[in-house]
This record gives C-alpha cells, sequence and structure tokens, in this order.
C-alpha cells in the first residue's frame, strides 16, 4: 500500500535493535485518516471472506480494527493482556511472548465473543515474530472459530513471523513488508496491488 | 443520548461491587456503528472548542478515541500504561490509582505529540472515581495544552469522579449517567438534549 509506505519513509524512525517507531501515525498518535484507508484496503482484500469479527490485541490494534470493522460493518473483539475484576472466568486464554517488553503474558478473550460461527479477520500494526498473532490463532483454535484471514499494516520481513505464517496457509496480507532497515534507508518488498 | 441508555438497559449487566459489565459493545467486544455514533455526538457538543487532538488512554478508550476523531477531523493521542522499549525517554508520566486492577499503574505520553499550541478533547469509555482522567489531565498541565473538554461514554454518577472534575470548572459530558444501580434496575441522570 503506497499511503501507508510513503509515511512510513516521511515519519518512520528506525533505532536500534531493529526497531521501526512509527509513533507519529500507527501506535501512540493515530492519524485515523490513514487508519481508515488501511481498513478500506484490507475490506478490499477480504471482503469476499466473510468476515464476521475483527479480532486484535490491546492496544494499538484496537484502531486498526475499529477502522477496519467500520468497512466490514461487523462487529471488533479484543484480546486483553492483563485479567481485570470485570472479566469472567470463562475466557480463552494463551502465553505470548513480548519481544518488546522483553517479557511473557497472557492474553485473555471472554468465550461468548468467539464461537464456531464465526469466520475472523485478524488484524495487528506489526508482525515480526508472530508471537501475539501466534497467540490470537491459538484462541481462536479453542473457540472452533475459522479464521478468514490476517491483516496487518506493517511486517517486518527479516524477522520469521510473516513466513511461518504463509507456510500455516493462512491467507495474510501486510500492506507494507520491509525487507531490510538501516539508519539511513528502508527497503520495502515488491507486491501486487 | 438514548442510543447508548438503551444499549445498557439492553446489554448490560449489573455486578456485586457497583461493576457494571458493557462489554458486549464498549470495552472488550466493540460495536463500531455505536461507538460512531458516539463520536458524532461528541463531536455535535465540543466542535465549536477548537479541538486540534483527542487524547486518551490505552485499551478501551483508544476505540471511542478513534470513532471521535474521525468527526474532528484531529489525530488521537493515547496515554501507555506500561513503558515499551520503544517509548523515548522524552515523556510525561502521571501514577493512576485503578480500582478496577486494583493497583497504581503510571501512564506516559511522548512530549513530541501535546504541547502549549493543543487545544484536547479528553475522551473515555468510563468515569467513575476520575483516577484515569486525573492522570491525563495531569499530563495536560505538563504538557500546557488547553483542555477543550472532557467526553465520557458511560459515567457512574454515584461515584465521585464527575462532581470534581466539574467543580474544577471542566466541560465534561457523559452520554449516559448511572445514578444508582442495583440487579434489577438502573437509574439514569436527566440531561438536556
Amino acid at each position: 500500500m503506497k499511503l501507508l509506505e510513503q509515511r512510513i519513509l516521511q515519519e518512520g524512525q528506525v533505532r536500534p535493535g531493529n526497531v521501526l517507531k512509527v509513533d507519529c501515525f500507527l501506535n501512540h498518535q493515530l492519524d485515523v485518516a490513514l487508519l481508515d484507508a488501511i481498513g478500506e484496503e484490507f475490506y478490499r482484500i477480504f471482503q469476499k471472506e466473510g468476515i464476521t469479527k475483527i479480532l486484535t490485541i490491546e492496544a494499538s490494534g484496537i484502531a486498526v480494527a475499529c477502522m477496519t470493522a467500520r468497512h466490514f460493518h461487523v462487529p471488533v473483539v479484543f484480546a486483553k493482556k492483563a485479567k481485570s475484576k470485570n472479566i469472567d472466568g470463562d475466557v480463552f486464554t494463551s502465553t505470548v511472548h513480548s519481544y518488546t517488553y522483553g517479557r511473557d503474558y497472557d492474553i485473555t478473550l471472554s468465550k461468548k465473543f468467539l464461537g464456531p460461527a464465526d469466520k475472523v479477520l485478524l488484524v495487528d500494526d506489526f508482525l515480526a515474530n508472530g508471537k501475539a498473532m501466534q497467540g490470537l490463532l491459538d484462541v481462536c483454535a479453542q473457540a472452533g472459530c475459522h479464521v478468514g484471514g490476517i491483516g496487518i499494516c506493517i511486517e517486518k520481513g527479516f524477522q520469521p513471523g510473516g513466513q511461518e505464517l504463509r507456510q500455516a496457509g493462512y491467507k495474510l496480507v501486510s500492506l507494507a513488508i520491509i525487507d531490510s532497515m538501516s539508519d539511513n534507508s528502508l527497503t520495502f518488498r515488491q507486491q501486487e496491488a
């Protein structure tokens, strides 16, 4: 998606440890018009999959999911990262390792929001090692729901998450795939429009 | 806002400890069409305030903020609840007590996203004791930005947060204010349209 690649080139900042900061528009400050264009693009790609729910994980995934769900006219469900008093006992859980935060955490999703009748589109802002996405897929397996696709804004193509998910047979589309990055340059993977 | 009050009556569940579960549509599963109507209503109320940014706190506030920002055509900025490797040192911070999670936590916001030129609308899904909102107002004070208003989806009117903020002079609008609740009934405060 050219619009997203341009914003990454204009405003993204590469930091040590293969960190790409896009906090100006994607995961701290949010450009809602850009997110809406992203949601529209996910709709263009996945509209024939019979999607009944958009599934994501807090926090920044929620913005992507909402602006995507708007085009599909289906609800969002987001997995939570901490167990709140307000969540009942009847939940799906999975353990995820976060490289960003350097620790494991549990994700939680109420059983009443996902079941065998659902066909979900999983969305997130980033895909790198794919641990969060595998946690969401684990939740989907527990729920017995169908996975209609996975929509990612930015994939770090030099980390293994994307390849593993494609090899597992998922319809994974990342709107920008970064194949290499350094202080001075970013290389995007060429993709079909 | 009648639409929101109706949904609370239809789908909200009262639990011990004055917990109102609205996870079917507001903070776990998200009804994006309802959130969009909420955002439109906040725009109707605050459109003359010269708002430049919508400010909220992760996680469920992000959904409300995105669907509000869409109508204002301004960015969202959300305060984070945990310090990530990806946030630089130059941040505003404030400590918030969460009654839901039973502990204190720090909120963090990059200094580059909020400054004296900004006039912000603060939004969140719930207001009860108001601790999260006071944390956001503390961040606004540190940034030297102007507070154009506070928009809340559901206020627990029998807890002190709303009264304290109104007494402090903020233009606070809650689309549904619950004055009392029990297993069998919810009483909404009558408000001007």
